[in-house]
């Protein structure tokens, strides 16, 4: 089998789950209890935040370990609008993942206003954009660093310094990007981040969300006093320590992973030349490793499947859409005419992937779409 | 060591162990995506779903795996609470675990009323003070199936009853009765419960909500459409496959895990009998290895560290809250007199443990408990 579809999940590295399994087994200790079999796992949990705040510049105070990116975006958004004294305008991008759209819908339930900013047709949302809507009733922003179909880097400094100009939080939903491009936390002046572990070769089931020291944001669950008294719940020790892990090893190698994925993108792209096809948001700084590709007169879902009896694993929509639609919002809002979008595919690369999987690739893509001029 | 804090959290059994490690390693696919490689990730999350169904006797619809029991708590009383027209009025207890009371607490600060009902001195909700504070704006009542610091059962039967008599939802908090005394869903007619499976010998940071067909409930986390809609996020795929094997582990030997630890308790009471102390709730039905005992004169923190020095882990308050307060708002709100409720500690015994065990455990009690007369 070929894995291509790595911006929909990533391989568990065997040093982080070499990491996880003592917590598995014999460390199993509740890490809230006073005595000493809890030390372990209560100073693991520390580690690990240590860890994460070096890889993307932060403090160790401003990490909360979350069940992934769906809770951490979730919390950002409702817990940043809940804590304010009456409802305002939240603004965000209309690229955004479900995770931030419909929790964006369910406080237009609770009163507020919702502004989504349309991308360019590149996939990108300009700054202007959003100076252009936002006011003094705007609470909250949040736009994504890089988007899931597109793989598309946002300028996500402008967001938060014009966020910021008018007084109000910046939030960027960087699931797709954490442990793919340096992150910098500090200098990019953001106030919340949404990480997801299983993007990054870490585990399923664990993300975190970064809070700048001293944003305003109510605890998403309540309860005990587990991170600070801001999410509690009894922790996956096992989790968070695999989900540390395996960033701090993405992050080591990320210059060098960086260029092997560019290296084999390119080499893809060189191999397919002669297709007719149109590679979305080519424009634009892209996540090393991610191509959404159109190929006009095709159905996306068709090659999907021929792909997948060939042994190669790539995506249509995003993750948690391909159920419901063949045209996905992304690829809706960029103003794609709607037969190349119906012939789009997302091939993301990754470190595991060799250069005869591209070759492979390659030549199964070449087999099979037709070919019909853009 | 003896570890005999299993109200705090149980050792992932090493069947549930072996059943994730194959979704930890070469099984990693995301399972909301259509190519084959995600087929058997989605099977084995249905497969999971049936089992944990079976055990408590609901339909695999009615089962939505969550991060944990303070997740499911949350979701169950937010979720709720959210999905009804206008503010009303929410009882639960005062001894409910802080998941329940402090997602309470958020909701009256959306303006719901919320009465706490109190306990018997035995630690348990009378069925007859439901029925005086219940009334027609009651939209959900909340009781725990067993307390988790006293290991009292209550009569959830009852209130699903008195609930419904007055169309008020009934969702119990049930984190420490799953796994160890029978419960179905159907027969006690409740609309909501909350598992989480750490406390089955599942492994940490995975739980779920009951939640009965045709309930009205908002979702807790938005986003794809992962768990029918009402639970975004990527699968934990192992931690869900490692819940269902140790929840169907404890419930294949329930009856036999109930006798042998009825056994030790009798053994560990008999070996202490010289020992003034007062067993709490000792007239209601206890969690099978749950003992909570006062030592009047004593200090339970004093005797939780020294019992860790001799290599015994046991509990004072409960795990969430051993590091703000010395008296539990258990113990406060059963009436204990303070001298009485500061020397107390929570002794929970599990399987794991022998009958050698429990005579450690007694010879290092009498020998560090200081005499008293009650």
């Amino acid at each position: 089998m070929i894995y291509a579809d790595h911006a929909a999940t990533t391989k568990l590295s065997a040093k982080a789950l070499d990491s996880m399994l003592p917590w598995l087994k014999d460390a199993y200790a509740n890490p809230s209890q006073p005595y000493s079999f809890s030390r372990s796992a209560k100073k693991a949990i520390e580690n690990a935040r240590e860890t994460i705040a070096a890889c993307i510049h932060a403090g160790p105070d401003e990490i909360f370990m979350t069940s992934g990116g769906t809770e951490s975006n979730n919390w950002a958004i409702k817990g940043a609008a809940f804590s304010c004294f009456a409802p305002g305008i939240l603004i965000t991008s209309a690229i955004e993942h479900h995770s931030v759209l419909r929790a964006c819908e369910a406080m237009a339930k609770q009163s507020w206003q919702i502004i989504r900013l349309k991308p360019s047709k590149d996939g990108v949302i300009l700054p202007e954009s959003l100076t252009a809507h936002i006011g003094q009733n705007t609470r909250l922003v949040s736009i994504m660093m890089a988007n899931n179909e597109l793989g598309t880097i946002q300028p996500i400094q402008k967001y938060a310094l014009v966020a910021h100009q008018h007084g109000a939080l910046f939030h960027t939903d960087a699931v797709q990007a954490v442990g793919h491009i340096p992150i910098n936390t500090d200098a990019l002046q953001m106030d919340m981040l949404s990480a997801s572990a299983h993007k990054f070769n870490g585990p399923k089931g664990t993300g975190f969300l970064y809070i700048r020291k001293g944003t305003r944001i109510l605890p998403y669950a309540d309860g005990g006093s587990q991170e600070a008294g801001y999410r509690a719940g009894t922790e996956n020790v096992a989790g968070i320590v695999g989900m540390a892990t395996a960033l701090k090893e993405n992050i080591e190698n990320l210059e060098n992973n960086q260029n092997y994925l560019q290296k084999l993108t390119t080499r893809l792209l060189e191999k397919i030349k002669d297709l007719p096809y149109h590679l979305n948001g080519r424009d634009q700084d892209l996540l090393p490793g991610v191509l959404n590709l159109s190929f006009p007169g095709n159905d996306g879902e068709a090659l999907l499947h021929r792909l997948d009896l060939m042994g190669i694993c790539v995506s249509t929509g995003s993750a948690c859409d391909s159920k419901r639609t063949v045209i996905s919002h992304v690829l809706k809002e960029i103003g794609l005419q709607e037969d190349i979008a119906r012939g789009t595919i997302r091939i993301s690369l990754g470190t595991e992937n060799t250069e005869d999987d591209v070759d492979i690739i390659a030549n199964a893509l070449l087999k099979i779409v037709k070919k019909q001029t853009v």
